[in-house]
């Protein structure tokens, strides 16, 4: 994998770069689409390349349980299997044991846990959870670490980001010899110097890219903002900078002008199955008597199939009837329009216009409801 | 709407012919789609094009209780409001209310019921069905009809056949200054004579095709095949055949050397929505374990989307997962195969060698499981 910033926007951090992999090239800052169960919820791998998504996400948590990485291995890799031939990027685990299992125990060798699924023991560990995306076949791996809840006292998140630290050289030892890039993640919860230490560590260890992890877990926006922030510009300059499971939209433009290059987030996706869906003059909720007999689209300057074929009153009769059509249109719409989000940011970065495109973004987004 | 029958196999009673409307051509014997509630659920119209479908089915009662008639009346009507150009042909309501709701009573006027969606006190007789089917704009319309269930008593299917032909009366008359095609409907459940005097009742008042009711709904496969048999060749042969309702791949064809020209039914969308798949050699059930390490398509011989991208082992871990594109790629394989079912039934027939044609699928046709 290779890395490289093409543009810097003037006075602030935010950049614009590419990474190349052997399946082909992420322009950055760029968001990744979640495939949380080898699928992207009712999206067909060709609508996912229509809306012009690079890179997608895939959850080794899920998928070690369900169908399980080794399976996924035999059949040739979760490319192979859920056919997509772009890059994937698995996470490390660590965020949906600590939220979906039952933990039994956090030690030094993992997290002992009990399936959501079927109750059966398990152990995540530095080697397991890089043992899994390597069956995965997944292009970048992240390194196993425990994600904090939050509020969290200062005590544990020393005592965690130390075995975060600990588990991440490990990780590496793990992925040696793979041709899989395997990114950090910068732990240490609300604590400026927890992350800084965390942070200084995990370049001493050396990764291909860096993550901020347990953002978006319960603290206010003021501390996400705050913690990201600080801690985005300081990620190694010449490495992509990921902030993970985050967010809204006004997130993620806070995220590139703090000079973040990669964003995951189900957001798009479970408010498009919830009837919420973005517009570039707010949000909307669809199930919203007064779209009963609305002909219009949802959002008259989106391009994507949903908005180019479908009026409001039709996507509010799918949804009030809970049709299985609503929640694919409704997703494919919010999809166009993070990717969207992001290929404008980049444009106006390259442009170096980011801070006045920032500005008529927030003039124009505003509840419509 | 215009009918001709194109040609006609050797010996028997199979047909081809060609149904011109104002929205497009529809080749017989046709199978149609079934778009509930203003959608085939989980399925694009661009989807349906590709798929080859040339009409589909919409039915009055769903769409009169959800969003209304009058409400797609003043959205441009059903084509418009769910983004499908092509023909549609809406139901009466008398399957539908006989089977969902809760009757109330059935008098002279029409039938009373309590809507099994909000419980609102309604009447759907000729007029109301078809100023329903008016106002959802479909290009053929089905008359008012009470759909018999079975068993039913010789008096009670008597008593019941004399009132659908009092209906049907009332429904062309609703029907007048319409530019949509009208079919009747022929009751009777399984009494020959009954059967009779309806068809000939009908002829009577005079419709644009006709349609045999009340089958498949608890009568033996044996007694189904004998209505069908005896009565499908008994129909106009000057105008569309259709059979509600029906069915299995297996019924379709010997629908079709009955004579008939038209199918509906739910079964390849529910069948596929529960994992049940049709394939060249039988019905499969995509949950089997056997599937889980797979690698192989769901038919080989099948040229659908789905078969030319996925794998059997993840169409079953899309299953399990219960995840939404598990439901839609699996339709997209069904519908195929009915349609494709359909399109070599009308080339057997064009060659002339239906009879040999359906010696052979009934050899390979045999249930995997």
């Amino acid at each position: 994998m290779k890395f490289q910033v093409l543009s810097k926007d003037g006075g602030g951090n935010a950049r614009t770069g590419r990474i190349e992999t052997a399946r082909g090239t992420i322009d950055t800052p760029i968001f990744m689409p979640v495939g949380t169960a080898g699928s992207v919820k009712g999206i067909s791998p060709d609508e996912l390349e229509g809306l012009g998504a690079q890179i997608i996400l895939g959850n080794t948590y899920h998928l070690c349980l369900r169908p399980g990485d080794e399976r996924v291995a035999r059949l040739g890799g979760l490319h192979k299997f859920m056919g997509w031939e772009r890059p994937i990027l698995t996470d490390s685990g660590g965020f949906q044991v600590f939220s979906l299992a039952r933990i039994n125990k956090i030690e030094e060798e993992g997290v002992r846990f009990q399936s959501h699924i079927d109750g059966s023991h398990r152990l995540l560990s530095p080697e397991t959870a890089v043992g899994i995306q390597r069956n995965l076949g997944s292009d970048i791996m992240m390194s196993f670490d425990e994600c904090t809840s939050y509020p969290v006292t200062y005590e544990y998140a020393a005592e965690s980001v130390k075995r975060t630290i600990r588990w991440a050289k490990r990780s590496k030892e793990a992925a040696k010899g793979s041709d899989q890039a395997l990114f950090g993640i910068v732990q240490g919860s609300v604590f400026p110097d927890l992350r800084q230490m965390c942070l200084e560590a995990l370049v001493q260890i050396g990764f291909d890219g860096y993550a901020i992890g347990s953002l978006s877990v319960g603290e206010s926006k003021e501390q996400m903002m705050e913690v990201m922030n600080r801690l985005a510009p300081l990620l190694p300059e010449n490495a992509p900078r990921y902030v993970m499971g985050v967010g809204t939209p006004e997130d993620l433009v806070e995220g590139v002008r703090a000079g973040v290059d990669m964003f995951d987030c189900v957001m798009p996706t479970r408010n498009a199955r919830n009837g919420s869906l973005f517009t570039w003059q707010g949000t909307l909720n669809i199930k919203n008597s007064a779209y009963a007999e609305d002909p219009s689209p949802i959002d008259p300057e989106c391009g994507c199939y949903t908005c180019r074929r479908f009026s409001r009153a039709y996507l509010r009769h799918l949804y009030i009837c809970r049709e299985l059509l609503s929640y694919r249109l409704n997703t494919l719409h919010n999809l166009y329009f993070y990717l969207e989000l992001m290929g404008r940011m980049r444009e106006a970065i390259a442009a170096g216009n980011f801070e006045l495109w920032r500005e008529g973004f927030y003039k124009r987004m505003k509840s419509m409801e």
